[in-house]
């Protein structure tokens, strides 16, 4: 990796920052955020703009840059990679280390005084604007919008905004009509008393509609905003993707509809004035519905007194439960998806000894694998496929530079998933295909049986998944060990494979009661630094449970694990697991093997057949 | 109960809160909120002014007065009481229900436009204030302060604020010299940048100059306020207790000392102006360091740009953690407040057949027993003594209308404490002293599995306490059952049986993390609305863990129970126990026996020692 030379680029922003072209005064610095006007989690390469004028292209990054200055924070993970990936004009701001400012004490410490610093309106949430904006201001500056990105400005062979087919998807896979939601959407927004709801975050759009698409890898989403009024419906979206007969029917854009359920289709730039139309024509006590973290430019078209901001919206909750239609497809899903994995597995024992299968190798595999199954569209995020050493970083994915050969003596982990048109997965397996340390099975036990103690939790309706994610860990914990992410976040079905208001994690405090439905991840780890990571990940189902009592009438739930791939037998050490957590592991396997043993044979899959019949033997405890 | 008669009082009332003589303009409603000047749980009786203008005496409720109705806002707990106690001038408003408004709304749905509402600003807290106040306004109402208590000039007959003498603690008790404390909040000051430090809680007040007193029932505080600057030490108190020469010698009054160690003594009521004057003769960039939780009064006496608010203020944090005397004491304290359980238990054993023993003839002899052990003071609590039914009311304390008499067909909770000089105590146990049937027993050892879970619970260095609750819930959970209560509270040192700013709740998000000698209790519990309840509370130390592994060098805790009172075993099913947790119980009564056994032996307590002998016998587990 050598550094991307960023002089002439830093040159070039430094004049438009001045340019009268763009801005009505000078600015003194402009900030560069990751993220795109939807708050996305996964970008499309021409929203990549702070990789484009820094060169760093890490998932988590701001860039400021000054007249004398270009500052770049990001977090741990990516010290090293932003170091590479950089030239002497940036400075790099490590986050979380003591002695690294923030970006307002910063820019206080580097900009003459009565400075403006410019932000895209579209790139930064509200929320984050007003906390900048409020430390700016109390130093004598001001933030302020620039409405022009400066970075497209001089970006000139910045791709072309994606814009893809969109996917149609019909009732058997959505279980409700998009007539539905928006019925449903509306009662929501009667018992808030607001008149209008705008919807900015991609998924939130695709949801609505019973739409897909293919505009952002591993995310099938496609650039659109929404506003939902009690008698209106616009759709803000580009190009000639609304000419395709199948989205015109499944909109009904053709058809001679009740006026409050037809979608008047308008260019997606085209958001902004009409919602400060909105916003003029409101009277007093109409609201707007707008998410907490919309952006700015966008939450400001709205005056203040006609607001309804919130952390999660109604579609957000929703969209979290899951109804009967899209568990059945997401179980196919994890079906297939546990084929594609019997197949891989099988096929990495008989090759891995040979000494030819790298990292990166062994992640196209598992893509082969999967891409032979019915209504497989693409992975859901980058596959992290590492052996060893490179198991210990916890984002990692294989690239030619740190690729490493797969071998009998190294832990090998693999965590990576799909879109279907059914669902959506997501799952890791750590495998030995030699022998595993003593010491290695006994952390490896640990990380079961704290997956375990989530998986077989019986819990009260309406618990928060936060209170769970100490289960996970009390295993690692008697011995002084722990992991240092999250248990579980939130999975989409065929959307987003992270997607919110529900997960299991003590950094979190905000996140929705768990209710029968919803689906989250179930992945505690362990990581020795330099050696090997082990994290054990099960895509799992909240469902009721039967309990003995039920205390207030409040009920039970449980999680069904949806995940169906053999938990590697010899990296556990059975007797540092209880009767009971043996059982468990005993009963998972044998579901795996009744289920996805009739989809092998189905597909005349005779070989991993045999592999998944093997890795799925019971686990005998001594008494 | 028969209600308190207000008409009179509301008519008075309604005077003063038109007269020039204690308002500018007249007022159109006047908010009654609970508590005192310092925030404190427990009150004066001359602070009860709610109480007073209601007859509603419970915890918890505020009341708001306007020129035609008189409202009291109060949370499930107290429904019935508060019906009870008050007459038809009032309204009941039942927090938590669907359809009861908040007091803003109230407000804004009664007062005629443009109102004034009034408050006593040293008794709502700034944070409170702040909310309240941008409601209001925003209705185009005003919150304005009423300085002189607009209770207090009705109430004829006010008991005089307490003023008792006060008890300085030698270093034998506390660990650290007051002087000491003051330079380690000084150096506090210096991190943060700030000058002066505003001490107003009363139970910071006590710990910081090492004195108590008894102002307050249960809490050994006395009324005072401190202003602690880099050079100077302002303590704000009343009476001639300052003129005690073992008071004058404790704060060296009379010695020459470096002048930032001389305290100046100021009269109680003098807080204000002087803080005023510290406020009116600050620089910029000089900071004033107080709690968010401050009275509006005192917080608005510092100009906003120079006010450094903290949830929690250094005085808080550092009291939390004990030190080693502090720790030896709160030993003592723990053995002596275990013997005066034994002889209760051993007394009540004999005594609860012949029918003739109350929850107040219980409670009264707990109280006698507790008394008789040295360096006792007091109460921390009213004690909750509660048999059968009573025992499902989590906040019950018995009065002549619902005392109970024991019996061998109930079970008995008593949930109690004391002051000793070297130590607070908080013990619940509950017994039965016939036979329990199997279901009681079942929930109590689903009670007893949480008790250990989170006492034996091993986790890493900086883990806050929240993220431990859930253990204490699993095996209830598990057949469907839970509490409706957090799990622990952290406990002063000779000091208040709550206090901040840890504690073990699935409620609180913003606990500070545990450390070694932070001392909580550890009370899951289960109620049965109408038949009984079940509590299992022991205060324990937050110790050093010794674990196998030692992860990124952390470091490990757990628990060690302070309290050695016996867990009554006739209330087990040892076979829902696993091994470990019938091994826990095994070595908690062994190290009862041990240590109380000594202390009986010693105090030739012989029938309570033979007592303890008998219920510390070890279960036995059939494998």
């Amino acid at each position: 990796m050598s550094p991307k030379i960023t002089t002439e680029l830093l040159k070039q922003l430094r004049q438009v920052m001045k340019s009268p072209k763009y801005v009505q005064e000078p600015i003194q610095a402009y900030i560069v955020p990751s993220g795109d006007a939807h708050q996305s989690e996964y970008m499309a390469p021409c929203d990549c703009r702070r990789a484009f004028i820094s060169g760093f292209d890490g998932s988590a990054g701001t860039a400021i840059v000054t007249e004398q200055h270009a500052a770049m924070w990001t977090d741990g993970r990516y010290f090293l990679q932003a170091a590479h990936q950089m030239d002497n004009n940036w400075t790099l701001m490590r986050m979380g280390l003591k002695d690294t400012p923030t970006q307002e004490d910063w820019l206080v410490s580097v900009l003459p005084e009565g400075s403006k610093v410019g932000v895209d309106p579209f790139i930064i949430p509200a929320d984050q604007w007003k906390s900048m904006s409020k430390a700016l201001r109390s130093a004598g500056h001001d933030l302020v919008p620039v409405k022009e990105n400066l970075i497209d400005t001089i970006w000139t062979d910045c791709p072309q905004r994606p814009c893809k087919p969109l996917i149609p998807l019909d009732l058997s896979y959505t279980g409700v009509s998009w007539r539905d939601k928006i019925v449903a959407l509306r009662s929501k927004m009667a018992e808030r008393k607001v008149l209008w709801f705008v919807v900015t975050a991609l998924d939130e759009v695709a949801w609505l509609f019973n739409l897909r698409g293919s505009d952002v890898e591993y995310n099938p989403v496609f650039f659109a905003y929404t506003v939902v009024g009690m008698n209106t419906i616009r759709l803000f979206i580009d190009g000639d993707r609304m000419m395709d007969p199948a989205v015109r029917e499944h909109l009904q854009l053709d058809s001679t509809l009740e006026p409050e359920f037809k979608i008047h289709v308008m260019p997606y730039g085209s958001i902004l004035s009409e919602l400060q139309a909105v916003g003029a024509g409101l009277s007093p006590k109409e609201k707007v519905w707008l998410s907490d973290k919309a952006s700015y430019a966008l939450t400001e078209a709205i005056p203040k007194a006609y607001r309804y901001l919130t952390l999660y919206t109604p579609i957000c909750i929703a969209k979290a439960v899951k109804n009967a239609s899209e568990t059945e497809g997401m179980r196919r899903a994890h079906i297939k998806d546990a084929v594609a994995l019997c197949e891989l597995f099988n096929w990495l024992e008989k090759e891995v000894p040979k000494g030819t299968v790298t990292e990166i190798i062994a992640a196209d595999k598992a893509e082969e694998f999967r891409s032979q199954q019915k209504d497989f569209v693409e992975l859901s995020f980058a596959t992290i496929s590492s052996t060893g050493p490179n198991g210990a970083i916890i984002h990692y994915t294989p690239v030619p530079e740190t690729n490493r050969t797969l071998s009998v003596n190294e832990i090998y982990l693999l965590d990576s998933g799909a879109q279907y048109k059914d669902g959506t997965t997501d799952v890791t397996r750590t495998m030995h295909f030699g022998t595993p340390s003593a010491y290695e099975k006994e952390c490896f036990t640990y990380v079961l049986k704290g997956h375990v103690a989530v998986s077989a939790a019986i819990f009260p309706n309406g618990t928060k998944g936060h209170l769970l994610d100490s289960f996970a860990r009390s295993a690692l914990w008697d011995c002084g060990l722990d992991y240092l992410h999250g248990t579980g976040h939130g999975v989409g079905s065929f959307l987003n494979v992270h997607e919110g208001p529900c997960g299991i994690s003590y950094k979190t405090f905000a996140d929705e009661p768990l209710e029968a439905g919803m689906i989250v991840s179930d992945e505690p780890g362990y990581y020795e630094d330099g050696s090997f990571g082990i994290r054990i990940e099960n895509v799992v189902l909240v469902i009721p449970a039967e309990t003995k009592y039920n205390f207030k009438n409040r009920g039970s739930l449980t999680f069904e694990p949806l995940t169906l791939v053999p938990i590697q037998t010899k990296m556990i050490d059975v007797n540092l697991l209880t009767q009971k957590e043996c059982n468990w592991v005993n009963s998972y396997h044998q579901k795996c093997r009744e289920v996805i043993g009739a989809e092998l044979e189905r597909q005349g899959r005779h070989e991993a057949l045999r592999w998944l019949i093997r890795e799925t033997e019971p686990l005998l405890k001594v008494q």
